[in-house]
C-alpha cells in the first residue's frame, strides 16, 4: 500500500507535504542557469505520471544509488507550474521489497482479470472444434505466456494502454463477436472466436512494461502480428494430426487482421471470418478510444455544449457526446439567429 | 405469367423453340458484314438478361414499333456462342396491358416484401423517443415514399441490385444493430434506428429503375446524401416541437454515413452513433458481396480448391470459401512437398 | 470610441500607462511557482490580440466579475516578452453598454460595408432570369439573413478571416466573373452569378462570431454547404412556380463548389457553370492569400530579397514579391558566381 | 482538293462507290481465317479517321510500294460493322506531288491561322516592358520556330489535338489573361502575357505532326518544359542586357505552369504571376474538353435528358449541357415521384 | 525429344502439317455458332503458348480423356488468325511416361542449373559467420526444399517467370551483393548473403509450377514472406546454439525485403543490411525486366528510333534502347527543326 | 586559428573564461521581462552552432558594429540551460583580415579535398566517348565552378550538410558505380559516370554557403535540376560536334535523377544508364544518413540496446546498429519470458 496516489495530487494542497511509492521512469541530471546541479524525475504510478525535481543532490536523505525502474518512497511537496504540476522531493530512498507491490506502479484496467480471465476461458469452453480447442487450451496452458497475457497492455501508448489492457479488449471482442456472428450463417464462429483469441498475442513480446510501456527491439524488428503468428505455428506444429488447411486459416486470421497492407497486415482478410475479425476489432478499438475521451473530457470540466479535444485514433477528429448535448439545455446556438 | 425464364435457357435444349415475355433493355439497329441490316437488342426478367438478335427485319411477325422499356413476348431459339448464350427471335410483338406483371422483369428480392416491411415497421414501434418516432412513422405513411422504399434497388449495377434491394439491406442492418448497440452503453438506441431507416433514403429519387437500373440525371446532380437529407428536414419542418438539436444528429447521420470524404461523404462521423452507423453499413454491404460472390461461385460450378472471382466491393480481391475448402479432400497443396 | 488600439503598442514606449477597451477572449487562472494566483488573459480589438496578466487578483481596482465575451476597461503597461508583448494590468472594469462598439473589438473589412452591399444589390439587379432574381432578392430581402452576411467572416482562422469578409470575397468573385464569363459564350451567367451570391451563405451558420471566430455545434456537424443548400431549398421551396430543374442545378452548384471530393464538395462540378465557380472561388482565394502574406511581410519588415514565409492556403509554398524584387538592386544573387 | 472527306461517310450510301485522298496513317498485313492475305490501314483525312482493308493484293489497280505517310488515292465503298464505318478499298494509288496539300491530310484548328497569328502579335506589340517585348519578337522572328508554332497542335492525342490547336489556345490564353489581370492589381501584365506565350513553346519539339501527332524521341525524354526553357534561356543570353532577375521569372513561369510535381512541373508557381498563369491554362483546358464533348454529344445525336460520356480531361467525369437540359420539357424526371 | 518447339512456328509454313508435344495448360468445350461442339486448348512448352483447336470431336484419332496438366502428342497445321498463331489439330493422345521430359513442358532460365546451384554453394562456403553458415548449409541440405529451389520461378507471370528463375535472381543479386558491400564497411557482409538466399525462398511453397505457374492456396493467404520466415525460424529453432539476436536480424530481413508496407513488408528495413538488400533486390529486377524487354523489342523488329513498350515493373514506362539509339543514324529527328 | 572550437565545449568546465572565432550567423535584440535589451546571437564555426547571450550592450568591450555574416573573437563562459549550451559574451569585437580562416568556420568534409578532386579527375581520364571527356574536362577547366565543385555542400540541411559535401558525394558514388555498372553489360559506362559528375551540379547555384547554408532566391525559382542542365546544355552548345543525341541523353539523366516526378524531376528515367544513377544516388544518400546516425548516437552516448533517433531520410524509421547490438550481451530481451 502507498501513502498517496498521483491523482490524488489535483486535489491536494499545494506546498504540503505528503510521502509516496512512485516507479522512476526517467532520471536525468541537468544543471541550472546558475551552474547547480539538479535531478529531473519522471515518477509513475497506477494512478498517472509526474515530474519532480531534487534541488538538494548533497543532501543525505537522497539516495544516490536509485535507477530508472526502481520503486521508491519520496517525500516533498507538489505545486503547480503554468497547469502542469511538479513535485518538489525532500527525501527520497529506494522501496524494500514488499512494501509495495509493482503492480500499483502502472495504469492497470479497472476490471477484474481474474474475471475477464474466467470469461476467456469459457469462450475456449465453448468451442465444438476440436482441434481450435486444444490449440487455445495449449496455449493459455502455458503458466508464463497465460501470465503475461493477463499483464500485457493493448498498445504501448500511455493514454491508450494499461497492464490487463490486452485481456479487456479481446474479451470486449469476445462479447462482441458472439453478437454478431449468428447474423452471419456463413460464419465458422470458432474460427471467428480463435481468431480473436489469437490476434493480437504477439503483443505479450512485442511490447515490455517494465518500466513504463515500451517497444523491445525484437519487436520493433519483426512486430506483434509475426511474433504471433510464430508463437502459433509453433505450437501447432506440437499438436498432433492439427489439420493443415485449419492453420493456414488460423495464421491467416493473425496476419490479416490490420485489414490493410499499409497498416502492416502483409495480407489482406480473404475468408469471411477474417473480414470481420478485422471490423470488429476496428470497431471496438474507436468506441474505447471514444469512450476514454468522454471521460476525459469530463474529467478535465468540459461542457455538454464543448466538442472533444482531437482523436488520434479517429484521424484526429473532434467528436460530440451525444447524450450530454441532448440533455443539455438549447442556448441559441448559431449566430445572429 | 411467363412461359420461360432466362435463367432456365442454361438447362435449355439449344436450338429447340421457346416463348417469353421481356423487358426489352436496349434495341439497336446495326449492319452486317455483308451490308444487311439486323437488330440488336438486351432482354431481361427477374432472373437474369440475354442477348437477342432479330435477323429477319421484314418479317411481318416482328412488330415494327416497339421501342426499349416496352414488354415483349418473343418466340425463338438459343444458342452458346464464345460462353454467352444467344437468342435468335423468329417471332415478337409488344405485351397487351394485363398479360404479364412489370415485376417479374428485372431481378427482385428472394425476400417476402410485405414481411420485410413488417419488420421494418416493427422496428419503428420499438423506439422510445416520440419525436424519432413521429418522424418515421410520418415518412412512411407517405404512400408514394413508402412504395418507392419498398420498391428501390439498393445500389445501380445489377449484380449488386435488385428491387426491394433497399429495404433487404435495411432490415438486415436493423438486426444487426439491435445485436450491437446493447455492447456500447454509450449508444442511443433510437437514433440508431433512425439513422439505418434513413440513410439511404435518398435512393429512391437518385436512381430510377423503370428500364433496368439507373442514375437519374438529379441523383447524378444531388447524390442521395443529398436528396435523403433533403427529404428529412422537410419532413421535420413540417412536425410540431422537434427539437433542433436532434435535428442536427438526425441529418448528420445521413451525411455522414459514407465515412469518408472522398466516399462522397461531406462530413465524417462526430458522434457514436453516426460511428456505428458506417461501420455496421460497410460490414453488411462487404458480407452481402462475400456471400454474392460465393453462390456465384457455386453457380459457375467453381470446385472448393479455387479461389473466387475478384470481389468489387472488396478492392478485386479474390476470397477463399471457408467451410467448402476446409470441407474438401486435402490434396497435396504445396507444390513439390 | 477607445483609448488606444493593440496595433499601435508596438510603436509604444515599453512601461508607459495606456487605457483600452478590449475583448476579452479568454480568461485563466493559473498559479507562480510560488504558489500565488494570477489570471491569464487573451484580450483582443479590431487591429490583433495581446495576452495580458492581472498580477493583483486581490486589488479592488480589478473587477471580480467579468468573463469570457465581456468587453473590458483596461488600463496597465506593455513590455515584450521573447519577441512577444504583454500587457501588465493594473486596473480593469467591464464596459458599460454604448461606451464603446462591439464591431471595434473583432478585425473587420477594410472596405465600406454598404458599399459592397449596394455592388452586390446591384449584381442581383442585373440578372435577366426572374426566378434566379426572385430567388436572390426573397434572401436578401430577410433582415436577419443580411446582417448576418454582412457581418460574417469568410473563414476561421484569424489571419485570413474578419467580419465583413463573405461578403467581401463575394463581391471580388462577382466582378471577377462579369471579367471571365464573356469569354466563355456557353456560360449562363445568370446561373453563374447566383452560384457566387449563394455559395458560402451556410457560413452564416457554420461560424459565431460573438467572441473570436469559432465554428458552431451545428456548423461542425453539417458544414456550411449543407447548411447553404438547406437554406436556399426552403426559400425556393416557398417560390411559385420555380422549375425543378432550375432548382436542382443551383443546389448542384453550392454542393460542388469545393472541386473535390476530399475538400468537402460530395459532389464533383458536371456543369460549366459549377465548374467555373469552383476555379474562381479558388483563385480568388489564393490571390487573397498572397497579397495577404506580401502585406504581412511588409509590416513586418521582410526585405525584396527574401522570400514570404510559408503559405498555408498554399501548401505551405514560399512566395516572392514579383515588383519587389524586380525593382531592388541586384546584388550577386547566386554563390561563387 | 480531294472528293470526299471522311466526316461525309457518316451521311453516304453504304456499299456506294467514292474517291478520296488519305494520308496513310499505318499499314499492317494480315492474314484470314483461311490463310489468305490481305492490308489492314488506318487513312486519316482533316474530318477523322477511318480502317481500311485492302483485300486483293495482287490485284493490279493496287499499288504495291506505298507506305506509312505517304498520301494515297484510294477508291471503294464503305459499310458499317459493329457501328464502326469500314473502306473495302478497290484500288489504290500514291498520290502525285502537288496533288493535294498535306494540311488537307489532319485535323485543322476552324480559326484562321493568319488572324490568329495577328492577335498573338498585337499582343506582344502591347507590352511595356522593353526587355520582354524584345525576347518575343525575337523569338517569333525566327522563321522556322514561328512556321512551327502556327501548325504545332497543343496535344498529341487525336481527339483533343489539331494543326494549329497550340495558337489557338494561346491567343484564347491571351484574351481571357486580358480580362481577368486588371482585376489583381498586383499583377505584373507584361510577365502573364510573356509567360502565356511562351509556356507550351517546347511543343513544338516535343511533338511530331508529319504522319499523326506522336511525341519525338527528344520530346520523350526531356518533355517540353525542359525545351521551352532551353529556347528561351538561349534566345535570352543572345539579347543585350537582359535582367538576370526577369529572366529568372521568365524561367520560372514555364517551369511551373503544370502547377504540381506530379504533373511534371519540377517547382510549384512562387509569383502571383505564375499562380495566375497556372489557374488559367488549366481553366481554359477544362472549358475546351467542355465545350468538345458537347459538340461530340450533339454529333452522335445525344438528348438533352442525357449525360455526356466520360470526360478525361475532367478525371473521366459525365457532364450535363445545362442550357440543354433547361430547355427540355420537363419530364416527370424522379423515379416514382 | 519433341519433334517441333511453339517458337519455331512462327517460321512455319500455314497450314503444314507438324507433330509435337505439349503441356495442356487449359481445356474447354464450347459451341459453334451452329450449335456444334468443339475444344479450345492452351498448350505449351518451353519456348511458349499457342491455342489450339479440336473441331472434329468425334473422331476416333482424337483421345477423349486427356486433361489439364497431361502431356499430349498432337498433329496438325498452324495459322494465322488475326496476329495470333492458332493450331487446328488432327490427331492427339496422351504421353506416355518416358517419351518426354516435363521440363521440356515449361519456360526454363537460360543458364546452366547445376553451375548456379555451384555458385549459390560457394557462397555458402565463403561465410565467416559459423551460425549463418550451418543455417543455410542445413536448409539446402534438405533434397526436397534443394530441387523445388532450384526449380521455382521468380514470379508467377509467364512473360518474367520461368523454371529456374529464383535461382538465376538469387545468383545475379550475390554476385552484385559481393560488388557493392565491400564499399560501404559497415554492413556486415555474412547478413547480407544469407538475407539474398532466404529472402525469397518462400516461394517454393507460395507457387506451384506443375501446369503453369500459379499461385496456391495457401500461398494466397500467407504469401511467400512469412513462408520464408517459418521456413527458415523452424530450422534455426533446431539448430544448436544459434544466437537469438541473430535470428531476429534474419528474420527481419526475410520480413522487410519488399521495402514498403504497401508492397507486402509488415516492416519496413531498419538494419543497413535490410536497406541494401531491398535496394539491390528491387535494381536488379528493374534491370532484368529491361533487359528483357530490349531483347523482346529486337524479337519483334522494332527499331533503334522506337521506344520500347510500357514496361509493367517501371510503372508503365516506356524505355529507350541507349547503345541502339546512339549507333543508329541520326535522322532529323525533331520536327520543324 | 582559434583557440577553442565549439565542439571542445562539451568538455569544458562551467563557467570557465575561454576565447575563440566565430561566424555570427544570426543577431537579434529583445528585452528581458524588466525591459532590459539584450543581444541573442547564433554562432557557428566548423564544429557545430552554440547560442550566445549579450546582456552588457553599452559595455565598451562589445562592438557596435558587428553584423550577421562577419567572423567575431568572441570572451565569455558557457553554461548549461535545460540541457542546451549557451554562452554568457563578456567581450566581443569584429576579427581582422587574416586573423582566422573562413572555411574554419563551417562545417566541411573530413576528407582531403585536393585528394578528392584527383580521383574525380582520374575518372574523366578513364572516359572513352571523346565528346563526353572533353565536356567533362570542359566544365571542370572553368575556374570559378571548379571552386564552386569543391566548396558546396550537398544540401541545405545542417546535419546532412558540409563544404566539401557535394564532392565527397560524388566521389562515393563514381567508385560505387564503377563496382555495379560491370554487373550489367548493357550499361554505357561513359553515360553513367558522367552522370554522376553533372547531376548535382546545379547545386553550386542553388545553394549559398556564405553564411550558413541557404537556397539563393534564383536556387528556390529554378531548382538544381534545371541550373545543372542550362549549365551542361550551355558549355555542350560551345563544343564542337557533341552529337545531339548524346547530349539529348546526358540532359536526360541530370532531369530525371530524382527518379519520381513527386521528388522534383519532371521526366522518369527512360534509358538503363538513368536508371542505375537514380538507384545508386538514392543508396548512397541513405547509407550516409544510416552511417551520420549511427555516429551521432555514439557521441550522444546512446548503448547498443537502443534504436537510433528517427532519421529524417528513411522516412522518419528508426534503425539498428547490426554490430553493436549482435556484440552486446544478451540480455533477457522479451518481457517476462
Amino acid at each position: 500500500m502507498k501513502d498517496i496516489y498521483i491523482s490524488d495530487l489535483a486535489q491536494f494542497d499545494e506546498g504540503k507535504t505528503f510521502d509516496g511509492f512512485f516507479l522512476v521512469l526517467s532520471k536525468q541530471q541537468r544543471t541550472t542557469k546558475n551552474g547547480k546541479p539538479y535531478l529531473n524525475l519522471a515518477l509513475g504510478d497506477k494512478t498517472g505520471q509526474l515530474e519532480a525535481r531534487v534541488w538538494e543532490l548533497g543532501d543525505p536523505r537522497i539516495a544516490k544509488d536509485f535507477d530508472r525502474g526502481d520503486i521508491v518512497k519520496a517525500r516533498g511537496s507538489a505545486s503547480r507550474f503554468e497547469d502542469r504540476l511538479q513535485m518538489k522531493v525532500d527525501q527520497l530512498r529506494v522501496a524494500t521489497a514488499g512494501e509495495t507491490d509493482r503492480m500499483d506502479m502502472l495504469p492497470s484496467t479497472t476490471y477484474d482479470v481474474a474475471s475477464l480471465w474466467k470469461q476467456l476461458e469459457s469462450f475456449v469452453d465453448s468451442l465444438v472444434n476440436p482441434h481450435l480447442k486444444l490449440l487455445l487450451t495449449t496455449m493459455l496452458a502455458d503458466p508464463a505466456l497465460a501470465e503475461a497475457y493477463r499483464e500485457a497492455p493493448a498498445a504501448k501508448q500511455l493514454h491508450h494502454a494499461w497492464l490487463g489492457g490486452l485481456l479487456e479488449h479481446v474479451v470486449s471482442l469476445l462479447a462482441l463477436a458472439d453478437r454478431v456472428t449468428p447474423h452471419y450463417p456463413m460464419l465458422d464462429r470458432d474460427l471467428v472466436i480463435t481468431g480473436i483469441i489469437l490476434h493480437d498475442i504477439g503483443k505479450v513480446r512485442e511490447l515490455s512494461w517494465e518500466i513504463g510501456f515500451e517497444y523491445t527491439i525484437e519487436g520493433s524488428l519483426l512486430g506483434h502480428i509475426q511474433m504471433g503468428v510464430a508463437l502459433t505455428e509453433k505450437t501447432i506444429d506440437n499438436l498432433p494430426d492439427f489439420p493443415p488447411r485449419l492453420k493456414t486459416l488460423v495464421l491467416h486470421m493473425i496476419l490479416s487482421h490490420h485489414g490493410k497492407l499499409e497498416f502492416g497486415s502483409p495480407k489482406l482478410p480473404m475468408i469471411p471470418e477474417a473480414l470481420v475479425l478485422n471490423f470488429l476489432d476496428d470497431l471496438d478499438a474507436k468506441m474505447q478510444a471514444v469512450a476514454g475521451e468522454f471521460e476525459k473530457c469530463t474529467r478535465e470540466g468540459k461542457g455538454p455544449n464543448e466538442l472533444t479535444n482531437k482523436v488520434w485514433a479517429l484521424d484526429q477528429r473532434q467528436l460530440l457526446n451525444t447524450k450530454q448535448w441532448l440533455a443539455a439545455p438549447e442556448k441559441t446556438d448559431v449566430a445572429k439567429k
